[in-house]
């Protein structure tokens, strides 16, 4: 066989990259990982998804799927394998306004569904930095996060159905927009955040919500984070629930951004160590309709809010975006994230996840490991304070392997002891599976395994990822 | 060996009961199931349940497991097996009112988990007739629903963490109170409504929410469906989404009520066909404080909307419920839908999900269909509107089984034909199955049975349910 050949027949000769020619589809966003796959094919629809697996499974070859690559686990890396690019993919089948549902293929980017929605009133709500090219195969295949999390949920909670397809090439068809369904088990969910170890997603159907007719969004400086979580309790009583973002910022994130990015402006007059960025939406007239001077009643409310906390002194300063301008200047800061965190520096990245009121206390207990461990390593961290998901690095005074590794397992240790997850939103990937080695229950990792060995017993999709190596 | 001594060492010779003894477990709620169990085993906690995993495993014997055994599926049929009792496993172990969770046992009665939440002021939103009876280990092996799910989700969406005793006896710990993880396959996910075929269930970390400061309850009289789901879009844009419960019940539903149920009362002077129970409910100071006549701004918002709907006669009457003891009648008539319903008359009963914006056009094509299959037919239903979720019931003038499986197959083809399921939020247990091997796409049993067979060779875990048997 002529396995270019043969692949071309399938997806056309022109969807068919090899050499010099698949370069932008195999250099991850982190740099970590570079890819060698023997070929990048382009399936045009599922049925050529199937085709593709159909002659993998016959031939044994290895498949990766990729979307956007924008992923921070290495969940793509392709060496050896051929890897399957949904990028043409890419048609938003329907959008139902009524039942507020759209039906999407695997290769949409996230920033075109955004718009596409906002034309009809509708909002999904799933946002991260990467959306302008973060497709929806890999958002489902990571059960990804973001900012949006503590009100809609993450990207699993945001998705009504799915079409798969098997590792040998047969498609099951999961694609309702029924919001209760109740016939035998929830695969669904267990394709999502699979990273496409069980089955390429090549299409669902995503949840819809009103677009809000009222946003208020501040930057805000507490003394702690303690009061800061006070702050996210006071908004969600008073709101009833009506908090989109809550992320937390520390002074030297602030700092770097200002240095590092084109155009920063500084959130304050002065520094502060605990930055916070809230956004409030609301959809109901009562809290969007102007009052009679104009105001809108949810803004006022967060003024309200803010102006007796400054009042008290539990917070320090407050920032009310006054316009949409400064809405996204806001946003802006936080959506750099990657750039200003990434920078190239020997660090200990994390994807932590805590109850949201310990995380004070893991800040406080990690100071004292760091104390121990390596006195003179920086640290800096960008979070989602509001569902309890701090994107933590550590830059160590010793770039060793082994030393980092350390590193990370004591930070695992306190995360553990703290009742918290070593992976939040990104996926295991590559880059996560000594943590999930490490820290997983055992028993849970062989429900895992026999679970893959049932489903892909060639273990030609996507192998390597997520599952630990066994000795 | 013995088997009542062997599983007597286990749990203790009182907790091994066989024959007349096992009577109060062995007889489901629709009085279609007696089971006759080799014996019901009552463990007093998960170890206890792991060592009866064990034992089973080695001797290859078939157990079932027994929570509150209301279900309407048949899941508990134990005839050959031993059926294991959660009963005892009844300990709320922590309610943590900061994080809002509470976690339970298998055997916690559900309306005791209600009353626990509620004495800390916070409410676990789950509801549904048999609350009195209905535990947590049955709730979410068959991933039950309820009123409140256009609010809440069902009791997936509900629950954070789970601990599974597998078919080998080991324990899979999976408890966690994180609203972030990812941390491998979702396997939580996968053992919630899998009804007991791939492992036991022995405690869950729930998610709780701030008891509502505010309802505002009414009974409303539309002239049609599509009115009334006219009245449940204006309801979530007022309120900006704090619906929870909008529930359907027909002119003859509420006519059987006053039969059956000893003091029942009309709802509404006159007679109506379409009765809807609406209930929102708010956590917010500024729709729950009240205005200085001491009304509360939540229930002028109920009030408003529907006066301006009974101006322009886009409902015909409404009642809101002036206090608790109102509200309470209100509630009630719903409940006794399953005393109401399932009268021993030879029925046809469904539980099937619609796209809610489908569900007149299920009616109205539903009377052609009686009209050509059974013209002389009755039917009713009683239904969670909100969430497209029906239990329509026909009676037919044939009481054979075969004339009743056309019936069903009929509906089945409309329902498909809608978008819709033929399984809701009962589950599938023994009496969905024949449903199950006609309407679920082929593949997705396949997955099914193949991850089936990774996690119980021996099928021993609740033979017999959920899958459809094999030619």
């Amino acid at each position: 066989m002529n396995l270019t050949d043969d692949l071309a027949k399938i997806v056309g000769p022109t969807n068919v990259l090899t050499g010099a020619d698949t370069a932008r589809f195999t250099q991850d966003w982190t740099q970590q990982y570079t890819s060698d796959p023997i070929a990048v094919v382009r399936p045009a629809n599922t049925q050529e998804v199937s085709a593709l697996m159909t002659y993998a499974h016959a031939n044994d070859i290895a498949v990766v799927p990729v979307s956007g690559n924008t992923g921070l686990a290495g969940g793509t890396y392709s060496t050896g394998a051929v890897a399957i690019s949904m990028d043409r993919m890419n048609a938003i089948r329907e959008i139902r306004t009524d039942a507020r549902i759209a039906v999407v293929e695997a290769g949409v980017v996230l920033s075109n569904l955004h718009d596409a929605c906002e034309a009809e009133g509708l909002v999904f709500p799933l946002t991260l930095g990467a959306k302008g090219s973060a497709m929806i195969g890999g958002l489902l295949s990571t059960n990804a996060g973001g900012s949006n999390v503590v009100r809609y949920g993450s990207t699993r909670g945001l998705c009504l159905g799915i079409e798969v397809v098997l590792a040998d090439g047969r498609i099951m068809d999961l694609m309702t927009e029924l919001h209760k369904d109740n016939s035998g088990y929830d695969l669904c969910d267990l394709f999502i955040g699979a990273e496409g170890t069980l089955g390429l997603i090549t299409g669902a159907v995503v949840k819809l919500f009103p677009k809000p007719a009222a946003y208020a969004t501040a930057m805000v400086a507490a003394p702690s984070l303690r009061e800061a979580l006070v702050l996210l309790n006071k908004l969600q009583i008073a709101t009833g629930g009506l908090v989109e973002a809550f992320e937390f910022m520390p002074g030297n994130y602030v700092k770097a951004h200002l240095e590092k990015i084109e155009g920063a402006r500084p959130p304050f007059e002065d520094h502060h160590e605990i930055n916070i960025m809230v956004e409030v939406a609301a959809t109901a007239p009562k809290d969007c309709m102007p009052n009679d001077d104009g105001s809108i009643p949810l803004v006022d409310q967060l003024q309200e809010t803010l102006a007796e906390m400054l009042e008290d002194g539990s917070i320090l300063d407050a920032v009310v975006a006054q316009n949409d301008t400064q809405r996204r200047e806001i946003w802006k800061r936080r959506e750099d994230a990657a750039e200003v965190q990434l920078d190239g520096r020997p660090a200990v990245h994390t994807d932590i996840a805590l109850p949201t009121d310990h995380v004070p206390l893991f800040f406080e207990r990690m100071a004292q490991v760091t104390a121990e461990y390596d006195p003179g390593a920086d640290d800096t961290c960008v979070a989602h304070l509001g569902d309890g998901n701090i994107h933590y690095s550590v830059f160590p005074t010793n770039p060793d392997a082994a030393f980092k590794d350390g590193y990370m397992e004591r930070i695992e240790d306190l995360v553990k002891s703290l009742g918290g997850s070593f992976s939040a939103e990104h996926g295991i990937g590559l880059s996560k599976k000594p943590s999930m080695a490490r820290r997983k229950d055992p028993v849970a990792i062989d429900v895992m395994r026999a679970i893959k060995s049932a489903l892909d017993p060639k273990n030609i999709l996507n192998p390597g990822k997520v599952l630990p190596d066994q000795a």
